[in-house]
């Protein structure tokens, strides 16, 4: 028995909520690290080191990581509008829905944390220590996501739900027993399908996660950036990627239940 | 039995036929979606968000999942030239060919109304919402190709004819049960093949789809492009995707058969 | 029975050498179609439907398929220099070795002829007819591979010599059963290896392959590249890419046993 | 028998420990050369054969095949930090990871030697024959890391400390066997990490291996970059690459085992 086996009883979580807990805590932030350390890489060396095409690899490999980190222990749902479809579906407790939602968000904020320090000397050399939401050296969209000028209110609403939709569609039909797809392929197949996303419709907002964008703007909000994070757009954008995604999410689910799952 | 169990139940559809068209269509508008919305990007981004890797990766991947949606339910087919190879060999009915073709050309129609709402705020910013097909501004070549303005029309039929016949090779040779490609990764290669195309055979037209060419155009004419999107070249260009994938598709299935069939 | 039964009941070749030798001509031609194709668009539509991240992935590729379709036929050799490290490791005769190489560089030859067809539009809007080996807007390296003006001769051997080798490392041991890498994914892997090669080695010449150079040269001379496509820099260029991939390949193949065969 | 099988009875390394020292330094020296020749080109062709996502997809894959070359003989460690942490594990002795060390850091030298032979002309054409650290033709990056000129100490050390922990976790997370991954899919998932890693936190320093840092590092010294290789911004710099990545790559795999492995 090595060294590995004895820590693991001796600190072995017998409650398999607590488990899950951590479990979702830590993988949301393993995305959350992997995806918002890749956009600084593209923003902070003015893409010199970074294209639009390694911003999708990049979020989405970290996604592929981050799935197979914990699909055996809580299913790596890593995104509130996962757990909702799947509780509407029966398939998840509305408390667990609740608190995985919670920590999701949670891991979210502590990744960016992680992210600000690996990135706070090319922070400070890119800003020159102002942290800006708008602007020519805005840093913001490093962590959470903000709109293109052009964005209207109905057209961002329109962009989350679709968005997510497409990609809980896609998810449903990779786990969809049915599809035989081995389940150590399914996080790989996953992962493509953020890159997809990220190709497709990350133009408008790209967040079509409520963790990956809510936990992020509260470090933000925390770490510097000021109000600036929420008031973004007279108040008229923040709760688009909060929100709409876990409308998307639902939708996107019955929707293949309908056209494919009968 | 959860709820996902008893919708099932309700609405499960009995009739193979019309479980395999429903199929074809959604699957078919999976693809076109995902791919429209690539182009979307990469026009309306002006090339900040998308470069031409990126618009490759995003029609192959899409069809990734459009392939593995349906595999088990339809086959996928998701063009109308795979119907009809399929029906030169004796491996779908004639009906069956007809049908399919006209519900994947409807599919291509429906998604591309939905890539039309997710970038109707950008396609205004682009073209201040003077809808083009030809110029500068030109945006219909977002939901169906337009050829490059040396392509004769004897090029033009010979990129399409080779660029199906090359597709239906590789489909046929990864679906060809003697290569022993397990089915849970054919999607995934055929998604390659398509990648594959757009990087060598995409310069010129880049259709080698009926259904996800004259669909789009259908419904570019309907939403404010006009007559232009089929009188473009003095109608000398619009019916080169619609036939000649077809003619292309059959060629290559059978120039496999008789290289590598036999 | 269904009709592509009974037409492989008909043409069935029952000669084992003639079916490899039809397998390794088709395949190979599909490799260097999907190759050649790929450098084409790349150099015709300067680089703004091709980056050099295209082309390494278009080479990739379209062995990835050119492998799948023949490796339970003939092996896929596709290139006189594996055929021939397998000769010296006894595991194929000796006329086998030399039949394959010939029916190869057939193969691409014949494949080039397509390539050409594909893009002849294309080629006289770059050249305007005038097809040239060197200079601004030369075309003959879409085919077969031309140095950097910098590279001398010993380096040109070097350059084959050491990614041929590295090529063989790599093919044997993705091959070596003792690895136990499924057959089937096998080719993919093998792809990744080229894919490799155009990103680590590709600068300086990047054939590695006798049949994809030697094929499409004897191609461009009789398409009117003309003699240039021999005597390029005084003849001191076309023997390196035909004849050093073979040293490579049995250096590197032989390096691979020793050092983990072993 | 074949030609293979007589050499293989002929020259068989009994002794457990050599064979797994011969194939830590040949893999370690296939990654190296993969890797380096990635970044000459990168390098010398001014971006015009490579850009950032080539030389990330070029680590990936040289890493993908260093790992499938030796995982079934000596687990193919190919870095330090991951023969560290399997210590502190009680999976590898105390003087194997030495030993493994140092086999490394001689393959990384090795490798190097064969980068320098194969971009011997390209690395004369760049800089004229005077290799330099510093400066606008600096080519000793193409070996080893040398920081971008904003990071400061701290931000070196947290770099190298938080991305080599990054890549433990996942290198653990993959190989539990509790997560089911397929042995033959692993190295492909772990050059993905490594891609994600270039993608995501390459910009600062990007080392995370002290054999591919401190071979290659050594070669340059010998080879004619002189001493500024090691005395580098005042001597502050070669040391973080190689004695960070062995703190970061303990800390991630524990911190893998408390998060998940419980």
């Amino acid at each position: 028995m090595d060294v590995v086996e004895k820590f693991r009883l001796k600190f072995r979580i017998s409650n398999d909520l607590y488990r899950c807990l951590l479990c979702e805590f830590f993988c949301t932030g393993l995305l959350v690290f992997g995806g918002t350390t890749t956009s600084a890489q593209y923003v902070l060396s003015k893409g010199t080191q970074g294209s639009w095409i390694n911003v999708n690899l990049g979020w989405g490999f970290a996604l592929v990581m981050a799935v197979y980190a914990g699909y055996n222990i809580s299913g790596s749902h890593l995104n509130p509008a996962v757990s909702l479809f799947l509780w509407t579906m029966g398939r998840l407790s509305g408390v667990r829905c609740i608190l995985y939602s919670i920590v999701q968000i949670l891991g979210g904020f502590c990744a960016s944390f992680f992210t600000w320090v690996l990135y706070y000397d090319a922070l400070n050399a890119y800003d020159g220590g102002t942290r800006m939401v708008e602007g020519e050296l805005a840093t913001a969209g490093i962590f959470s996501t903000y709109p293109k000028a052009f964005l209207s209110v109905g057209g961002g609403i329109a962009d989350q739900v679709i968005g997510t939709a497409y990609l809980c569609i896609c998810v449903c039909m990779v786990t969809d027993k049915r599809n035989k797809i081995p389940q150590h392929l399914q996080p790989l197949i996953i992962g493509f399908i953020v890159v997809q996303i990220g190709i497709c419709a990350g133009m408008n907002g790209y967040a079509i996660n409520t963790a990956r964008d809510l936990g992020p703007r509260l470090f933000t909000l925390c770490a510097g950036w000021g109000w600036g994070t929420f008031s973004y757009n007279n108040y008229k954008w923040f709760w688009i990627p909060t929100f709409c995604p876990l409308v998307g999410g639902v939708l996107g689910a019955w929707i293949y239940q309908f056209f494919l799952g009968i």
